[in-house]
């Protein structure tokens, strides 16, 4: 599958651009608002790739021209960008496009953050009531440690949970959230459950924050 | 210490007077709105311990009376009745009691549940807001797999969730916690926090419905 990462420069999208580039088979490709950063963070995580002996072609679009011919559509932007960026792609996916929504909207307040969530109930719930209507909508991805993600060195061991309304849909984000290594995917319900699902996001930053031992914490469910 | 558990005759509760009992020399006793219910359920407690070689005092009267001179109160009440409960028992507590809140609000809906806070925000805010100014209260085990927790020959290995804006409030409970076997008590920030560790409950629900082997699942953060 052709997996287009839009905001594929940030921290979560550095993680999922190399994690299936190093173990799957999937095309990988990254977008950004500028086509010049997108190709150089393309080419970074070919060469990070490269020193691991893995022979990868990863390129590099603005978001728009990314999304076009995607399979799969991740969009790992800020939560207040994510609303221009479907209006953007609007043209360029359709039922066939499975639409990833992995942003959460978190507020700083003294000593951590809240759940800061649009008004649509969640990024997830934003992202579906934007889209064309045709298009399936899942939420995942949004509690991932990034920079375990990110480190090719490190064993995951993480649960991912994943949302939406479209059985179909939310099967093909757990087969293709349970490609990464040390990945499982669960089912977490309809696209309602997704504001539950974000709001775990900044209570593992405040667990971070306030335990030792706990930098950069995922979680798993068992 | 001495540990009143209101509405110790209810799932959570039960599981928190056999562990504390097994586990800890803490004294435990069982509050309910019926103190004859109470003293069977303290006795059926008792008679379990004992089948396990474990020779515990554990006694049952109405919340009001359990309540009565006890370091720690754990209102295991369900959501609605817990703004009475702290009511009834405000004259019995002070600013030596510690004032633990487990429950959760849901709300039933098709194929799962929803979070469903009190207006107050979360059912740990609620107590805050009812209890009288200068008795602490502490969020903690919402999140318990309750099955798990009542089954003594289950290894736990669970983490719970503690949030307060008591600092030396919240150490007690994390101790407290901790001396149940295979718990561990992680600090998850303020009171302010307490709807995102409820709304957690609902989503363990949800996942132990939608995924084959996760019945009765708990949360680790690692």
């Amino acid at each position: 599958m052709r997996i287009a990462l839009l905001g594929g420069t940030g921290d979560i999208g550095e993680g999922l651009a190399l994690r299936w580039a190093y173990d799957t088979d999937h095309e990988v490709v990254v977008g950004s608002r500028d086509p010049e950063r997108a190709r150089g963070k393309a080419e970074e995580y070919e060469t990070e790739l490269d020193s691991r002996g893995i022979d990868r072609k990863i390129t590099g679009f603005a978001n728009e021209m990314a999304a076009d011919r995607a399979d799969v559509v991740v969009l790992a932007v800020p939560p207040y960008h994510v609303a221009d960026l479907v209006a953007e792609i609007a043209d360029r996916i359709d039922e066939d496009t499975l639409l990833v929504s992995p942003a959460v909207g978190m507020k700083k307040r003294q000593g951590g953050f809240d759940y800061n969530p649009p008004s649509a109930g969640s990024v997830t719930e934003l992202v579906a009531e934007t889209a064309p209507d045709e298009v399936p909508v899942v939420g995942a991805f949004q509690n991932l440690a990034a920079d375990r993600l990110a480190n090719l060195d490190v064993e995951l061991e993480l649960d991912t949970l994943v949302v939406g309304d479209d059985g179909d849909a939310k099967e093909n984000v757990v087969s293709l959230a349970e490609g990464i290594e040390g990945i499982r995917a669960l089912d977490a319900g309809p696209l309602a459950n997704a504001a539950e699902v974000e709001s775990l996001t900044p209570l593992l930053v405040d667990l971070a924050l306030h335990n030792d031992g706990l930098h950069d914490v995922g979680v798993t469910f068992e």
